[in-house]
């Protein structure tokens, strides 16, 4: 956040971040609680087998403790992920896609095959991978989508998984779906040994600063990857905050009534601005396609208002004509709509040549 | 320490580890502080560049902070290490070597040439390795080594860095020799691009739990690894932690006036133990020759007396005859050597059939 404070010339603290899609409700106070109890916990290595977080987490999601294996945030564990996929011949990967999945495929030599979303179809994309891979290939998925925030069915996911030899599916933001709604594949885990999960605690529970995932996949998998890392790979406060959270279901159903009428009311003010068409999302961002440049959008935000917003050009299927926003509290998001709204059209304006008279 | 207390029958809590070698003098209560204060800041990512704690960890060893690369503790940073040596065609590596050397080379299918010191010369061992390596040929060294205690002196080491390829110095137990008897090869680093230099601050600062390590080395190399794993490894308590340790003058002096005195008076009382012979050690730990089965004492050590050694049947050329202990606060010390001191008595009058009147 140093770009954006610089910008907008004021310390990081005045800035409201709307770039990363963490739950603005905040970091639960009984995980931090948690982690200041356990400070004396320190001088102690952690066990490598992590017990205790494992026991919770199979708890939690209904699977034997040895399905997981925690890391040091998601994107440890995608590193690993990344390995095992540059084995196959070919990875399949949805486009836009997460910057750190080409960082994960490259760094081991993946060659990647892309298959980019139909973005024109607003709210009904389908899969965009191919019914016949290539032999030995594998494939990764993020659901739900980032940055679309397109929820696919377990229905519409499964087929693949007798296609493909290896499937890693990203579920980082499936927290984030009401428990009913979601599409977890973690069910199908023990009966598919080529399925890799990745789950996230950071995005949902607002913690990306402690760094705290884990994966759901077959151990004899698992024990591999735990070979390729060091053995010390989640710190102690991070499994005491993890523990303490996942077992905090008032938290957990705030967040989900906020979020419910929060990304709708900002889904449907977004959509009345002249020029913005938000799409549909099933978790706490919305990207939106933009008339006006997104950049430039992102720039007066930032000097005018100290607002970020994530502009998609890191995205290249994007570019500026994109961007994205997390879902926060109802009057930050009032903020941002009357803010977009009065660049959007003061820019017109200037288009229009109404500031010369 | 699960299995120890289960031989034990004891809580965790009550057993006195000198298993693992961390500071006995707990961890700083700056770096304490410094975490419960930087709890609001886990609500963000940290920044993958790390500048503060870069700058700091530079000024430390005054460096460039392009130098150094912040990792989840120096095991983290082993593995990016092993990564590299495993693309040399052999790597030279001391035995006996800390387990996790293994692990590390053995995860990218390093072919591993072990160099065996001889032990047999008890307090002045030669560096054993080739003056003329293989081409294309790594080098891992441990300095001070583990588990000997043995510190080699910076020219022992230089020549070396023109012989191999690549050169990965472990120096995570350095902080523990005074300022002035260190023989770190970190001023070397500019000079020599495939020299890398792996430091700890777990050990010394008593927060293993936390995680926090680093390499220095040229940039080129550190952004390299940097690509392989993922952008934000470090947590920010460990962050917070690290920055205020290193400034806490006033706890570096205390440890090395502890440490002085405490390793002295602890290798003269083991020397006058029948049957024992310590190895002379710079650091935080005595490699111990024992004439009685080191199991059969380590087994006593916890039943009789809740006290945890190390055994060094993980090292295979030491086997049943050493076993390592970390040096700890004087009158735990001495709780040890009454310990041990009384075992070997009881065991010598058995075997002496002094049981049987």
């Amino acid at each position: 956040m140093n770009w954006a404070a610089t910008i907008a010339g004021c310390p990081v603290s005045a800035l409201t971040d709307f770039s990363a899609s963490i739950n603005p409700l905040g970091t639960p106070d009984k995980a931090i609680a948690a982690i200041i109890e356990n400070t004396d916990k320190l001088t102690a290595y952690p066990d490598p087998s992590y017990p205790q977080l494992r026991s919770h987490l199979a708890q939690h999601h209904q699977i034997d403790p040895e399905f997981i294996l925690p890391g040091n945030g998601s994107a440890e564990l995608l590193t690993w992920a990344g390995r095992e996929l540059a084995q196959q011949k070919f990875t399949y990967l949805i486009t836009p896609a997460f910057g750190d999945y080409g960082r994960a495929l490259e760094a081991f030599g993946s060659k990647i095959i892309s298959c980019p979303l139909d973005l024109s179809a607003t709210n009904s994309f389908q899969l965009p991978i191919s019914q016949s891979p290539h032999n030995n290939s594998g494939l990764l998925i993020n659901n739900p989508h980032n940055p679309t925030g397109k929820l696919w069915s377990k229905a519409e996911i499964l087929p693949y998984l007798d296609k493909f030899d290896l499937v890693a599916i990203d579920e980082a933001f499936m927290d984030f779906v009401p428990l009913s709604e979601q599409q977890s594949l973690i069910p199908m885990v023990k009966e598919y040994s080529n399925l890799v999960i990745l789950r996230s605690l950071t995005k949902f529970y607002s913690i990306p600063g402690l760094r705290i995932g884990y994966a759901i996949a077959h151990p004899g998998r698992l024990e591999k990857w735990q070979k390729w890392r060091d053995p010390w790979s989640v710190n102690v406060l991070s499994e005491a905050a993890a523990i303490s959270a996942i077992q905090d279901l008032e938290f957990q159903r705030q967040t989900w009534n906020w979020l419910k009428s929060a990304r709708l009311n900002l889904y449907d003010r977004l959509k009345a601005i002249p020029g913005l068409q938000p799409l549909q999302s099933a978790t706490n961002y919305l990207l939106v396609k933009t008339e006006t440049s997104a950049t430039r959008l992102q720039e007066k935000l930032l000097t005018h208002y100290q607002i970020v917003i994530r502009d998609c050009t890191s995205f290249p299927e994007l570019g500026d004509r994109y961007f994205r926003i997390a879902v926060r509290l109802p009057t930050e998001n009032e903020r941002l709509v009357k803010a977009i709204a009065q660049i959007i059209g003061q820019l017109s304006t200037e288009n229009s040549g109404g500031t010369r008279t």
